[in-house]
């Protein structure tokens, strides 16, 4: 068995570290927050490990990471592996593998997707960078990934950035699916032709063509709370789907599923939508419309 | 000058009325309710007409349209002419012409475009019906329709029909138009890069590519506006987008702009999309995402 | 065992038969095709079934259903059931009903999902009518849907029309999800980050997000053909999505990524778009822009 | 009147020139292409000015306009301005201004807008800046826009980079309604239910909701080829769409019809999706539905 690294024991980090320990392999793991952490720092943690270490960075995207990559740069050594598993612009990448690189430390992007049922189902891994790194780190791989044939859920996708652009997509995908359950959940809801809105989403669990991971949870969700009146309208988006944008921008591919879903989500967390109250303003003059207004007396 | 019953005296029908009578024209409008009425009933109406009669109906499309054409097929005679200029749906012309004709009464359906200003700019009209039937009624028409060229203000679409169907594609476009500088303005609100957003609409007025009319309407919203505060984000549709996008769907036509702006309008009178809920959910569910939920106690 | 008169062996019923007969049914088939047919007319298989019959209809929606309808109300007795299988729309279904109603037919509507892996993996089912109805037919549709708890592939949905209502929203759905992967499939053969395309689909299969049936069929034809080179980018639609669309309409539901999805496959069966070209044509008038032209000598 | 240097001689700059002249200021023209160039060099411009000099650069944004802003940073004094009014992105502005400010020039950026009508009809002008800068160049804003009201077709729209920005939402904008009109158009043409349908968007120039520029250039294109039949269904888009959506996408302003009118772009210069065979596949996959296939052989 091998030992690890790993960085960042938060929602994700945590369970990888358990469901690695649970494979056998030795991890010391290191987070800010004490109560979680093996170790008192990133220093500890490098100390902890017998060269040549792997250690597995899974913070936050961003500033977090960047600044995680460069203290390792200067407390590993010659000879090291970087694994760079968070939610990381591919852009990053290059960078982050020129940092390590120079001083002779390799480095891997990988996009981690399963959320919090990895743990006990398994991760799906995307890899980017040397074949030769990829085969190092490829027990931690094989112990984070659902059991069945490796390339139903691990993939080395190519050079440094290949997998953070891979787990972009993957995203940018997983946008279009849920829209596209919600626009068909809501029109459900609304005609009142079906009276068991639910039972309907249940049954298309096997069998049916759209049968899948993110329906299942769907009905799970629909279980607990049969009109998801627990709920707000109000959707976040991380990141990954506006790159998935920019990416069908730069390389003029029409992507008018995946905007319409990143669109969907800005419109629900807005109060009062400037361009709609244009589309109000236009109405009332040419029509005459009559269109709500502030009742300010 | 000729002679016209009016039916139908409300924003559109009452403007018409003057527009006609300053013209020269001879008109008698009954209208339901008896403060803008001419005569007592529809009944009046014709008796106050010298045959043969040229009888315009501006009434509410749907059923307050039905009920008038099928008035009229008792009270007219062979000979007279009906013109249809409410914003009905295409389909329903030929119903009506059928009913008249069956009792030799003509039959033209008339898009009418301009809303509240159309008295004083005249209005954009698109005909459908026979051509006999088209000439006879011209004099109204040339009334109506602003100065210039006959060409650019009214045309003869085609047999019946083709006048309400020319005014839905119009409507549809109305729509794009509208999200379209709605989105735009959105824009420049939301960078906050440009630092005279109103100034900025006002001098795309002369000489830019995307001067109109509905930019003209656009700026003086704002100039009584500039943040459009008084309003609500909150806008209806009538009828004619939905038609619009229908006959896109009938025709395998890909209609992404006309469908999108139907459909922020959709999305803008909705206070708790259950769409939207569902994407929370389902985040909820893989992600262990924090969204918005309910206090209930 | 039950016995069940089944009208339509094509791709559908003719698997649907096998389907039945493996799990002990007594199935007599009709279809024009005598090859595949048990008996020689409709009447003949009326005759070889003992009353209180169970007929089961898959034939092509539109014309070909109303006529086989039309005629087992004629050929059936009173008390006999008609399932009506097809991929009808719903509101044909109430008349449908009204029809055999007046003589004393039940009648019962069905979705039903699996494409031509039903055969093996079992149809998933969406059912409208009454209770009793569903009840007397549930032998069939157990033998019919896969194996696991019955709600995971069956529901009864609500009154007459509501399972072709469910199964019209599902297909809805379906577009919006082949879509989305789609444009993820293209946006990553597009950028050229990733080398290993087919590879990164096939590794979504397990523990990702995405995972789901389609991504499963995507992968299959992925490993036939790496670059589906063998296809053409010709999609053709079949009606529910249309329905679908039509139905978000009338209902005010905003359905931005199913109506992205139907119109791309429009788009896909363009060869020389009116749209394009006007925008073209616009392009050249305003801005002098380079815009391809016919050579016409 | 007032002098001017004028770098970049093409379709806008040669009008320019044109527009300015004719308006009584002297202007020395500089282009790569010595047929129309007043003088030999950059450095001949700079000297054939007094200082302080002002030198409006229009030159193709990008690697061109840099390089001019470089060398122009070396050639004038301190005192002199720079105008850069190519469709630059708005992000660049600040480093020119900040090139230009260490050496004391003064910097403007505008947005130009009008075609190549804009000689004869003047040019809408966004411009960003300080207002002394702003000031001193007015007699030349003052000649190229159109008659009338300042207000109505220029605007000093806030700091440096406002002006680009205003004009790249004028372009966003400029897409959207250019598909709305295009849409429109497919539909008419596709339904067959108006028969004169360049007659139908002629009679839209006056009167109607609907009218614009852009609606009459699309009238004059129909008189010259009533079916548009000359032109290919190919459509280039120049960066600005671009930038607009994702500027959208970075302010989280959904932007629904500016999308989808870019991706009409990027999808009428595909001549085999990759998302739609990926569609096709599936649909093979799941149906057995009959999909086109190539002939090989």
């Amino acid at each position: 068995m091998a030992q690890l690294g790993l960085i960042g024991l938060g929602k994700m980090g945590f369970n990888m570290r358990e469901r690695l320990r649970e494979a056998g392999h030795r991890v010391v793991g290191y987070d800010r927050n004490a109560e979680v952490s093996d170790v008192a720092s990133l220093a500890d943690l490098v100390a902890a490990l017998e060269a040549p270490r792997v250690v597995w960075v899974m913070v936050p995207a961003g500033a977090a990471t960047r600044q995680t990559i460069t203290e390792l740069a200067e407390l590993l050594d010659e000879g090291d592996l970087v694994i760079e598993g968070g939610n990381s612009r591919y852009t990053e990448d290059a960078e982050h593998a020129e940092l390590l690189g120079r001083r002779g430390i390799g480095y891997l992007d990988v996009g981690v997707s399963g959320g919090v049922w990895g743990k006990e189902n398994g991760y799906g891994l995307m890899v980017g960078g040397s074949t030769a790194d990829v085969e190092r780190a490829m027990p931690f791989f094989d112990a984070l990934r659902p059991e069945g044939p490796r390339e139903e859920s691990f993939v080395h996708a190519g050079g440094v950035g290949a997998g953070h652009y891979a787990k972009m997509v993957h995203n940018g995908i997983e946008y279009g699916l849920m829209q596209a359950y919600a626009e068909g959940f809501e029109l459900l809801e609304a005609s009142g032709v079906v009276q068991d809105v639910p039972g309907v989403l249940k049954a298309w669990q096997r069998g049916t063509v759209v049968r899948s991971w993110l329906l299942e949870l769907l009905v799970e969700a629909l279980e607990n709370d049969p009109e998801l009146a627990e709920l707000e309208a109000y959707v976040e988006d991380s990141g990954e789907g506006r790159w998935t944008l920019e990416e069908a921008i730069d390389n003029a591919v029409p992507a008018p599923v995946i905007s319409a879903a990143l669109f969907a989500r800005f419109a629900s967390r807005q109060e009062n939508s400037p361009a709609m109250r244009a589309v109000a303003a236009l109405r009332k003059q040419f029509g005459g419309h009559t269109v709500k207004t502030k009742v300010t007396d």
